[in-house]
């Protein structure tokens, strides 16, 4: 099924981008004077090969996970939270539910794999794994694990898009998940842990030097192969990570257009580029997180973010906010008079 | 009036900021995590005195007026562009319609100072003379002009605050304001033209150039009083741009959050701080314009804008755009749970 999914990822529509751009030009302002709105619209018109595209039905997706490593001391909050905030999300207190509200978008809580269960009918149950192992110890879980977290992600987008989803929203829930994220990152890349490791939810700077050193052990005892993205994402990744790298290659695979949210989300991406580069067509990032790994991730996928609020909440606020331009910039396109409707020569 | 106003200019309610503050922190987020969208909450509750201030009434006010600068060639757009553009917001094909109905904002277009007339009831008719006199051979207009454009601004915003409206944009259309602005900036600070001026809606390096030229031969001939803004205003500024001041103004006298635009609005709420350096604790950034000049202005203002679009298109596209941030903020501290109303022990 991942194959089969990356195999169906094409290059964007360019005779679309081009007509869109064109229109783009006629409409009653400057030429370009809509900056990084009109880059959205170009970027629309091209996954979705329609010139006026439409953003009317947005679906936010939080996979939410436990994580083995939390056992080391690597998070300012307990284990627990994770549950606990499922039950917010369930009560509509979170901050994901007041942003997704506003927005009109459809919440999905997805459990790929938390510790324990929270039955209710608003979680999708998905669990693959009760909580990823302790990767400083050992894999976080199998690569067979790994394979149907992202498949599950895969899935799920699938399903919304066929619903009639137009716009895919990536978040998770789930304590001590930045210690895999700049598991991955490093694993991937160069970059030295002293600079991708960062505070997550509010440690100090001597805790923040600890969650370095238990990662780089994790790394040395995992030998993860940078060269295979399913070796990673397997050994340092975590469940929430898979998943939502799953519903990236989904939503590319589907041709709707999918916003990264967070560093978490950006270690998601990153997965996803690395299994597939032709995925990063599709991806439209949000905003820039406090996370100092998160700006390393952006470059690598040549992207820029449209939001620097200095958020590090995780859950997709920063994608759900970023929804919001989205949408303006559709309607821009779709709504606006061009030069010769409102009788003005260029 | 505008005395009045100025004197009914108060600080910040720093006990309803500290009570925000204290409510941000309890919710169930780590803390901080909302970055700049906890700043805006604080910042509107020391506005309002309201802990749990809302934004449920909200009113974009684009002024209207041409210039006589015009006549120099500093623009990319002929003057009668100015009225075809009020035409198009009246028939709803402009930028800031699209964007105003998006966010559900009531979309207030006056004429403060257009050199036609275009009778229509969704125009506001205020008109304070018929488009500036050309600057560059002699001051735009009297004082007592620049006196009767800023108190429109001030009576109008006070209206619509008294008639219920809780967030108040600020935008402009005027074919060459860009010049008056770069000419206030210049008149009111140390900068060199070359840096301040830029290509508006779409000038070329060498008609940049040119600008400069025209704008400095404007503040030789007019030799503003860098001391006295209502002086510089009057001699080398925009009937928009004192209307749009005089709205900044009546914003914090109502007690009443201001969104600044870009560049043009940027100059607004520059002369209205040389006039009470208390209104930049009402005044919120949106974005920053391409335009060279705008990043000085907010650094003069102690602000930050929220959003880097690269847009330049005016008409407050930036401020509606922003509003959805400053609701969402709004909503945030309104909807959210707190940790213990969660079970979530901190």
């Amino acid at each position: 099924m991942l194959e089969k999914t990356i195999a169906h990822i094409e290059e964007l529509d360019h005779r679309a981008q081009k007509e869109a751009q064109n229109r783009l030009d006629n409409l009653t302002k400057p030429p370009g004077s809509l900056g990084k709105l009109e880059k959205i619209v170009v970027q629309l018109a091209g996954i979705t090969g329609k010139v006026l595209p439409e953003v009317n039905n947005k679906t936010h997706i939080v996979m939410v996970a436990d994580h083995g490593i939390v056992e080391e001391g690597v998070s300012a909050f307990p284990q627990n939270v994770t549950q606990k905030m499922v039950k917010n999300f369930i009560n509509g207190g979170a901050a994901i539910n007041v942003l997704s509200e506003q927005i009109g978008a459809d919440l999905k809580v997805v459990d790929i794999g938390m510790k324990s269960d929270v039955p209710n009918k608003e979680v999708l149950s998905r669990k693959v794994k009760r909580g990823t192992d302790n990767f400083a110890r050992g894999p976080a879980m199998s690569k067979k694990e790994a394979l149907t977290a992202l498949e599950t992600g895969i899935e799920i987008t699938q399903k919304c898009i066929n619903q009639g989803c137009n716009l895919i929203g990536t978040g998770e829930m789930g304590i001590g998940n930045t210690s895999p994220s700049s598991a991955i990152l490093a694993a991937l890349t160069d970059f030295d842990l002293q600079e991708i490791v960062g505070p997550g939810t509010g440690l100090d700077p001597e805790k923040v030097k600890q969650k370095a050193e238990i990662i780089a052990r994790g790394l040395e005892v995992n030998q993860p192969d940078p060269h295979e993205a399913l070796d990673v994402l397997a050994k340092v990744g975590g469940l929430e990570i898979a998943g939502m790298a799953g519903c990236m290659l989904g939503a590319a695979a589907g041709r709707t257009p999918v916003l990264i949210d967070g560093f978490i989300s950006g270690a998601a991406a990153l997965i996803a580029y690395k299994l597939e580069p032709g995925v990063s067509d599709y991806l439209i990032p949000s905003h820039i997180s406090a996370e100092p790994g998160h700006i390393k991730i952006y470059e690598l996928l040549g992207l820029n973010p449209y939001l620097d609020l200095e958020m590090r909440l995780g859950e997709g606020t920063g994608a759900v906010l970023a929804m919001g331009i989205v949408e303006s910039a559709t309607k821009i396109i779709r709504e606006m008079a061009t030069f010769s409707e409102a009788g003005i020569k260029k």
